[in-house]
Order: structure tokens, then C-alpha cells, then sequence
């Protein structure tokens, strides 16, 4: 392993080997590898949103092996998804990728004003399908937010101790939060910082907007006069809540934007010292070479190829 | 070990060798070993209140190495903190300090009247760590309670079993109860008993006002003149409430107040016969020199070195 | 053994040896040994009541050694206590009285309609800390009772499977009772069956008045003149209504009353074939010395010596 | 994966695919990825041998980082080692070469003529540290092989389960071989296929004489005229002997020979359609540059670069 | 820590933090503390050998608490011993000396020559009794000693996992060896080299004489002119031989020499990077004064103050 990949397991070194060394799989596949910067490929929207709002649009999508193939062709660091979608594809990809078992969903078939998603597979499914890591999704605001953090730690104390990597999905939601608040930048640096005191070792957060939540936390930012007014500022910040950037921190797009816009989110990330993206819908609805184009611009600029 | 730490050791004698060693470790660590009291520094504000709120007035305090050297460069007993914070740092400083493992906590992004702590760690997890002691939040209170007895005495009774100390933060909260009522004398004897009761080795609570809360209670302060005028009374009411001083309490100061203030709290709490403090805010919220200033002056006063 | 103490235990001859020999070991120690009446001391208003409205009338009692030897020098067939105060004494005194652990407990700091007390301990920590039985609160009456049952129905298949002996608490309360009707005969008459019926090996309920509560009950004890007149006949009806009179069952005075009136409670319950007392605040709430005078008087009026 | 990947992994189609993936890990690592042919670097001769015997000749081999730098520096697919050589080294290598855990082994200290191996680690210590697969000895021909066959078929399921390949050194030996017929063909032949049938992924083999061993087996290979004339006669005989080719068989030097000899073996087992070399002392006991060039010569053998 | 325990410890990294704060605590523990080197006390010589053998010459020694004293007035940096010399002592020491626990044990009432000790305690024990580490006796070269390597393998992996260090007693005998050549230099180093790769974290040899036993090893100390002519020499051999010196190794003396003789013996292991002494019988069968005196002489020796 390279320097910068050495710098970063160090930041891991009271896990066990096994984790470390499944880190470095991730860290060191793709075209990213041995950057530092990672860009994974996540499709749990057929169980999150349902299959035409999500497949629709590229319905090469509807076949579970068509996102190995994606992530496999642009260079991904790894591929993540639900059981169902990674049992009916991998066995064509053996090795050829790093994968994330996504082990907690939620429909909106039934979409509560606080959520908690359901636990649909575990550690020794993660580890009959070769998986380098165990995914999981918290609701930070919601009701249910006790339920969902006590599963993810039991989940966590499992998979760490088979040498399974633990992927968060720190997403704020829930009655007590407006829908702006969600991605707040308080919000969100608080979303980190959860994620990452559960043991999180790789931490998914959606792009923090500029707006700050919760009153007590308003004071502070203005008190302290913290830097929130530019993308890259408020990424550096959540970076920072994130045990000043010691924990692995990647940002989720959202929904479609135009790719101009989403190259310069990318470009905030790297700037604002984020290890890279996380990208779904922008890449799996659209037809595989444009795809391909769009994540090969993305890793680009991580990469520093593409200014 | 010294007569006052065999002394101390002699209160917990129906405890195994392992907790008593655990304690012994604590007791004899750091600028106040050997004395009988201790100051201990938690940071679990992090999780709490958030990063920003927590972090921002001294950014050091992002990284989780800080807080191990704040505390080991201020000679503290102890350090506590969630399970996140210990992993991400404990690995440079094995066995320099004893750690705490604080395995429940509770975030404001959804922030009940009746609230309860999701559990984040566990006993498995201090023992890898190499912490002393498991650390617990229980709100004396609560609608929850029950379910946070329930969770602290199967805590209590796996980390005792290997040899693990209980800390218990004990902090009346909820519906049934004022604000102000949270603090009264009467409420904290209450949850030091409580804590006492449920098997705690040690008890951390709030220093309590002169307020008596509930209306049973107050018949009995008034009929038996028991003495709350004085901090230091409240303290040595305290303390008596956890089984005639035999059990060690420590105080948590709470939100910033002057300096002063707080050493003369400090010094309510020795001449009240408590045993230390538990100093969170007001020592990783300034800067390192100061807050090695400021936690030499509070250690001073317990060892009667500061008046 | 002699022959009383032959007889009782024949009532309990589907218990294990073990439970019979910690019945025994009851039933034949202190004062009243071999008489098959008992006294037993209980204190655990510390966590029922808090601190101050349990230990300020008599401060000795804040320390947990005290209650020890109080039931010591007073000659009591048992001591019950939760699990702190009996780990913070026991050292001091293995093997001095037959030990009761208090297995659940309830608090007054959220005083909810319908009750149900928290699982503070268990049969593990019976085992290690030497006890003769465990002891448990049931409040029939409660909405939640059913759990509170339930619980009950564990800890007792597991504290007999290792020969411990169970004594239950039956308290009435709850929204759909009176105040009044909590010590109705017809209620604590029910409450006495409802423990036995659930395996409880003592029972202990509180001392009955002539109240009828429950409107069905009313038609029977009117048809068929149930005699309830006098506290001795209530007695009767209640030790008839425990299995007629094959479980131990011994009563509560509850709030301090004047001595005299104690004492002629104590006598109804002799006359009236009860097993004995279960006196707390009574007692600790005074000087040892009275203390100590007040129970011989008790134990007196129970093996005759005192009119 | 690549065609020839695909069709050795389709062989293994009723393994999981986490087993399918951690023999990708290891087909698709080092200089001969890709090939299907390997070259893995064992280092168990510490323990079954002894250090200095092991060591002396290149003392850089004392140290634990040093194989695992060799095997990484000469792109070799994989290395195997006990527990304690992994533990001490893999922390600095986490991913850099896929591991195969040595899970039992022998010393020469009493060295029975019936031997039989002792247990010295497991699968959760093979999850714990990274590898992708565990190792086991097994001596068909010793009194005691029906032990080591019934501890094989455990940790072979366990392994299995959690996605971890199985690798089998099967080497006859015992009272009622001769020492020739250890390595005679018909032994050879009769140890893959004892392998191959108790679920090894992969079989390492000592490179079989033109010795027939067994009298029953000597009236059968002239019967039927088996070729075994020369060395890639009998390798592909014994390839043959594992499934028809269908499971891997790799094959051991043994002790140090001539570099010519050697180069002509791997070019029989190239020759006799056998998947590759396990070199242990022919490359850790010479320097290191001198090791890389002779590793490296080996590899362009299987790769075709080197006649 | 300081850069010299840093460095030790980073030996260790595949551990988790729990074991790496265990062996701190040893190695910053007494007046050795800090510098890298260790002196040990053990007493289970009166399992091994008998209590007249072992405490006749100095009769404090039969009480447990002796042993307690004299390691920890000697400042050493640990005391091993067996079960029930711990648990009748360690209730009056609790945490002021690192606690080993001798997990298994030998008699001579019947000495068999292939020797395998009892397992006589384990992890819970540890645990409870406050320990570091366990510790453990293999007899490479023991008929017997398959079971051994197994047991050990399973009481390491239980100890590792709940943060125990492991510190292994390994001695070669047994009916294939000469009573000589148990402590020849290549046995020696050979017992150091298998407890290493089961995972030793502390390894106890004797001290290793001129003697080669092992003919094949001969040839080879002879070829590679390994350097065994002075004590020192052998001492860094047998280093070495535990993984380039990356474990610690400490020696025993063995049965009573001469004072001067055993401080000789002292120089050798530090001047051949030796981490050290166990030392039992020449310490606790003198009077304590003698005892402090001689500790101090051999600890005077690591740390440099006595040449």
C-alpha cells in the first residue's frame, strides 16, 4: 500500500487486521485506487423508492447484474446493495469488485413521518457473498432513532469482529426536523459525528446545505464564526465533525441535477478535503456509456485529472 | 496501596478483586492517586449536543487524540467517552490512562420530554478496549425509566462479572418533573440513591440547588431540619444519600460558568466530603493551556494545595 | 426440626430440598425461630421513597451496615433488601441472617396511575451474595400487571430451579381501584391468592379493612356471611385464602401508627393465624435502642410472652 | 474475471460465493493473475522445523514482515502462514497479498512415525486477520489420519460458511508407508484425491516419483498402462486423480535442489497441466534479490515468458 | 508511554487494544518500568513441586500474601501464580502489582516423562481476579504436547478477545529429548519459535546452554557458524528466533546458583537483548531482606546502574 492508503488505515489501527485489510480492498480498487478518494456505486432505490421510479429511466437497471457491470466498467471502489439485488448478481463477479452489503431497508409504500428501516440481511450473509463491508442506514431525528442505533451497534460488534468494514448511511429525518433541516449543516455535522461515535468506519451524509437547524446550534456557528458559506466550507466541516476528518466521509448527490452542478459538488467535496462521492440514481438512470462518461468526469476530479 | 484507597476498597467489598482493581486503577491514577478523590473528564458531548456545539469553542477538540492528552497532561483519575471516540484514539495511549467506555447515549436532533439513551457500546467492547469501567445514563424521572433500570442492571451485572466497574451518570429528566426540579436537593439524593441501590461503584450527578421538589419530601427536609443551606450541606446530604459516603459520588458542574464559581464549587464539594468532580465543558472547550490551568487549579483544591 | 417447622415445610413439599432447606433456614432463625411465626426486616424505601423521607427520622439508616445489624440484634428471621444495599453490608455479616433479595423496585420520581416496578435484580446476584430468597412486587390492580406477572413467573421458575425460596409483595394499586379499595379485604384477599397461585412461597400483603371493593365480591361476602367484622377475622379470611393457610403469609403495618395500635395489630394477626410481620419503616425510623424494644415487644405478642 | 478464471470458478459453482470470491482474490493477484496458475509462499517451517534450520541460511527470514514483503516484491498469489507469523506482521500489509492461515501444525521435537498435527488456530482467527482462506496438513497413512480427516471436515465447514477458501496439504506419511512411497505415484494420486473428496479448494501435493507404492495399485497402473514415465506424466495423472482437473492442485519442491532441476519441474507441472508451485524454502532461504530472480524465473515458466 | 514501550508495542498491532494495554501495564509497571525490560516473579513451584520443596527454606512463603509483598517491594513487573495463591491474596493488593494467571499445572506426585499439565483455571478467572494476562506451560518435545498446543490455542483466543495478554511457559521435555537437551540452544530456541507462532504475547524460556541436540540442527548451526559460544550469544539466538526479537522473551534461571553466577546470567540476557527474568525460587526461598537485595542487584543489571 501506498503512503496516503498507510496514513489512512492508521486512523483504524485499534480495529482488527481483517477490517483494516478489507478498508484497504475498497481504498485500493477502481480507478481511484490508492488516491484516498473513493466514488461507490449504491442502487437500494428498487426497495426504497420502487422499481419504476428507479429502473424506469435505464431499464437495462431492472437486472440486478447490470450495476456489477457499471461499477465494474467506470471503476468504483465498490458496489453497494440489498440482498436480493447482490444474491442474483454476483456470482458472475466474483472478486471482480468490492461489495457492500446494504442491510437495512425501507419502502414508502408505508412512509412514516419517522422512519425506521427494516433489518433484511446480516453479517454471515455479508460473508457468504464475499463482502468487504456491512451498509446501514440511520434516521438521526426520528422517533425510532434508539431502535435503529442500538441495531446498528449490534450489527457493528458482529461484522467488525468477522473483519467486516461497517458502511453508515447517516440521513436526518423525522418529526422533530423540518424538511430543510434534514440537510442542514448542523444537521448533517451532527449526523457524522453519530455515525462515527457508533463505530461507523466509512460515513455516507448528504451534501449539507447552508442552513442551520437547531437554535442552540445556531449560536455556536455564529458565535465561532464558522465558515459554512461556500460547499467546500460546509464539507470541510462535517469532515471535521467526523473526528477531524479521521474517519473516512463520502456525500451523496441526491436526487437528478443537472452534471455541470454535479461536477462542481464533486469539486467542493475534494476541495473541502471529502473523500469522495457516493452515486446512485445520477448514474444508474442514464444509459451505461453516458454513465460511464459522467463517473469517469467525477473521478476525474478527484483524481485531478479534470480540474 | 494507601490506608484512604483500602479504605475506600473496603466499601466495596462484596464486589470481586477484578472491580476492585478497576477502582484501585481509577483511585491511584493521575495528580489525585492516592488521595481518595478524582477528577475524571468525559467527552460525550460530541453525541449529545453535537460537534459544533461542543467542538467549536476549542477545535482541537474534533480529534479524539486530544482529549486522551488533555487528560493525560492534566493527571486526571479517568477519561470517558462513547465507543467512536475511544476506538478512534485509544491505540496511541494504551494503558496511559483509564478509560471509560460510556455505553448509552442520547442525541437533541429528536429531543423527548420523557427520554431514554440508546445503547452504543457494551461490555464486550471495554474489554477489548482496555477501558476500567463501563459508564451509564440512567433518568431517574423518565416515563423510560423502567427500560433504563432494566438495560443498567444487565449491564452491571455482565461488566461486574469480568471485572469491570459501573459508572452511573444519574440525571433526573422528564415530564414528571420541573426544570428546576431536575437539580433539587431532594431529586439528586434521590437519583444517588437510586444509583446506589441499582449497584453503581461510582455515581456521577448534578450539583443540586437548594429547591426541594417533591411534597412528601419537603415535609421531611423541614420536620428534620436537614441542613441544605450551604452547597457544601447539599454535597454532604448527597453523599450521605448514597449510602452513608459509601459509595464514591462525583459532581458534573454542567454548563460554563465563571471560573471562580467553579472552584468555589469545587471546594463545596471537598468540604461536603464528595469526592471530585467530572469536568467536561469547562475543561475541552478552552484552550489546552488554559484547560491544564484551569483543571490544575480544581485538582489543587481537592489535594488542599489551593485553598 | 421440630415439628411446626416439620409441618409448614410439609406444605411446601414440591419444592426442591433446597427451597425448603432456605424456608427452613427462615423459619428457624432469630427470636421467633421454631415457632413458625416471622419477623422479617425490609428496607427498601430508600429507592421506593428516596432518601430523605426514608433514613432523616433515624440518619443511622442512611448507612447500609446499620439495617444488618439491626435485624441482627433484634433477633429477625430475615433481612430484604435491593441489591444495593445488601452488596454494599453483606461482607460484614455472611451468614449472620437468612438474606432476601429484593429483585424489582419502583421509584416515586415519576409516580405513574398504574405501576409496575423495574427488574433491579436477579437470581445470579441471590446466588453470589448468599441469599436465602428473592423478592418480588406484584401490584394486581396495575394495568400493567400482566408484565409485571410475568416477570414474576421467570424469576421464580429460575430462583427455585436453584433452591431459592420466593416471597412476593402484593400490593393492589392501580387506575382501576380505589385508594380504599388497595387494602379492601375482598382485594388484599385476592392479592394474597393471586401470589400463591403464582408459586410464591411466603406472601406478604398488606393488613386488610373491612371495605369490600369489588361489587361481585360485595353479593358473596354478604350471602354467604363471610365473617370480616374484626382485623382477626380478616386475617383468617386472608391466611384461608392463601391456599387455607399452607403458604406463609405474613402482613404490613405501613405508615407509622402509635405503638399500642401496632401492637394490637400484631395480635389480630396472631389471633387471626398469620405468620408473622414484614416491619420496615417502623422500625428503622427509630433510635436502635427503641427500635430494638419495639420489635421484642412484636416478636413477644407472637410467641406469646407478651399478651 | 477473465474466461479462464470464469472456467475455474465454474467448478466450484456449489461453493458461496464468498468462497468463490476469495479463490478470485488469490487467481486474480500477483504477476500470474489472470493466468489461473499460481505461486503462493508458505513459511510454516519456523514451527515444523525449527527456526534456526528455517532461518539461518538467509536471516532476514527471522523476521515476520520480512515473507510477507517477499512474497508481495516477487508477485507471488498468496502466503501462508501460522498464527503467530500472520499476527506479527500483517498489521503493515492489510490487503497487499491475499493470506491463507496455516491452521494446524507439527514440530520435529518428537517426531512420531505416526504423526499427526495440533490445532493451532481457526477460522474466526482467519476472519479477524484478513485471509481469504484457511490451511490444513493432513498425513493420509498415518494411524492417526482418521483424527486429522474429522478436524479437516470441521474447520472445513466453518470455513466454508463464512466464505473462506480451504487449502490442503496432503502429505502421506506414517508406519506403514515406506519413506519412498510417501512420494510414490500411486500415494501422490490416491492423497489428492482424498483431498479433493473432503472439499479442499485447493490441494498441495509433493511432486509424485515413478514409484507405485501399493501392491493392489501396481496391478492396476500396468494393467492399464497409465503413463507415468515422466515427471508431467505424472503430474497430469495426478491432476487428473483430483476431479479430472477439476479442483486446484498445486505442488511442492520439497527440500533445496539444483535451480535447473527445479525450473525443469515447473515446466513438467506447466507441461502436465498442474496449476502451479508452493515454494517455501527454495525462495525464503536465499537473499532476497537472489529469491526474486528465481521466483520470478519460475513464474515466467507458468506464464510462458520463460521456456 | 514513552518511545521504547511505543515501539514494543507496536510489536503488537494486530492485537486489539485491550491486550496492547495489558502489556503495558506490565511493562510500565515497577521499578523497571519504562525501560523495556521485565522481572517477573512466579510462584506455582508449590503446585509444581511441592510446599516443604518449595517453602521449607523460607517459611513466609507458605502464605500467600508473602508473595504479593515481595514483588510488590521488589517493584517487579508482574506476579504470576496459580489460582489459589491469587484468590487468598489478591484481595488485600488489588491493582498494586499486574497479576498473571498460571492457567494450567503440574505435580510430581506422578512425573510421567511425556509431561502434560492440568488446566487449572481460565479466562473468567483472570477476569474476575483482575489480571493482565494468563499464563500458560507447553512441553515441546512432550508425547503429550498436541493437546497441549490445542489448549493453548483455545485459552488464547478467549483470553485475546476479552483484552488478556497471553504469556506462555514453553519448556521443552518429554521422552524424545535428553534431559540435557532441554535446554540446548536449538531447543530452546525452537520452544521460543513455536509459542511465538501460537501466539504468544510474552514467552519464558530457560536459559539455553552450548548443547545442540537435534542432529539435523547441528548440521545447520555448524554451516551458517550461528554464534552459541557465549551465553549472550545464545541469548540473541533465541530472540531471534521469536520473530527477529519482535517478541518479548524472558528467561528463568532455574534451581539455586550461586548469587553471583545468576547476576552474570543477567548481563548475558541484556547484553544479548534479552527482555529479562523470571525469577522464583531465587528470590522467595531467602528471607525477604536478602530477596529485595538480590531483585535489586538483577534490576540494577537491566537498567544499567549495576555493570
Amino acid at each position: 500500500m501506498n503512503d496516503r492508503i498507510r496514513e489512512i488505515l492508521s486512523w483504524y489501527d485499534s480495529e482488527n487486521p481483517g477490517v483494516r485489510t478489507n478498508l484497504a480492498r475498497m481504498l485500493n480498487h477502481g480507478r481511484l485506487g490508492g488516491t484516498g478518494k473513493m466514488v461507490i456505486l449504491p442502487v437500494d432505490q428498487g426497495f426504497e423508492h420502487g422499481p419504476a421510479r428507479s429502473f424506469a429511466p435505464n431499464p437495462a437497471g431492472y437486472d440486478p447484474r447490470y450495476h456489477f457491470q457499471l461499477a465494474i466498467e467506470a471503476g468504483c471502489n465498490a458496489y453497494a446493495a440489498p440482498l436480493g439485488f447482490l444474491e442474483a448478481g454476483v456470482a458472475d463477479y466474483c472478486g471482480d469488485i468490492p461489495l457492500i452489503l446494504k442491510c437495512n431497508n425501507h419502502d414508502v409504500l408505508n412512509d412514516e413521518r419517522d422512519p425506521i428501516s427494516a433489518i433484511t440481511s446480516g453479517v454471515s450473509d455479508a460473508l457468504r457473498l464475499g463482502c468487504v463491508a456491512v451498509g446501514f442506514t440511520i434516521y438521526p431525528g426520528s422517533a425510532e432513532r434508539t431502535t435503529m442505533y442500538e441495531e446498528l451497534r449490534e450489527i457493528t460488534e458482529e461484522a467488525k469482529s468477522v473483519g467486516l468494514a461497517v458502511v453508515v448511511w447517516s440521513y436526518p429525518r423525522g418529526s422533530s426536523l423540518s424538511k430543510e433541516g434534514e440537510t442542514a449543516v448542523d444537521v448533517v455535522a451532527y449526523a457524522a459525528q453519530i455515525a462515527a461515535q457508533l463505530g461507523a468506519d466509512i460515513i455516507k451524509v448528504k451534501l449539507p446545505s447552508e442552513k442551520v437547524e437547531l437554535p442552540e446550534a445556531q449560536k455556536v456557528y455564529q458565535k465561532y464564526e464558522i465558515p459554512i458559506a461556500t460547499l467546500a466550507d460546509r464539507v470541510r466541516h462535517v469532515v471535521q465533525s467526523a473526528f477531524a476528518g479521521r474517519r473516512i466521509v463520502i456525500f451523496s448527490g441526491g436526487v437528478s441535477a443537472p452534471d455541470d452542478q454535479f461536477y462542481n459538488e464533486a469539486r467542493a467535496i475534494r476541495d473541502g478535503g471529502g473523500f469522495g462521492s457516493i452515486i446512485g440514481r445520477n448514474s444508474f438512470q442514464r444509459k451505461k456509456p453516458e454513465a460511464l462518461k459522467f463517473l469517469s468526469t467525477v473521478m476525474g476530479i478527484y483524481e485531478g485529472s479534470v480540474q
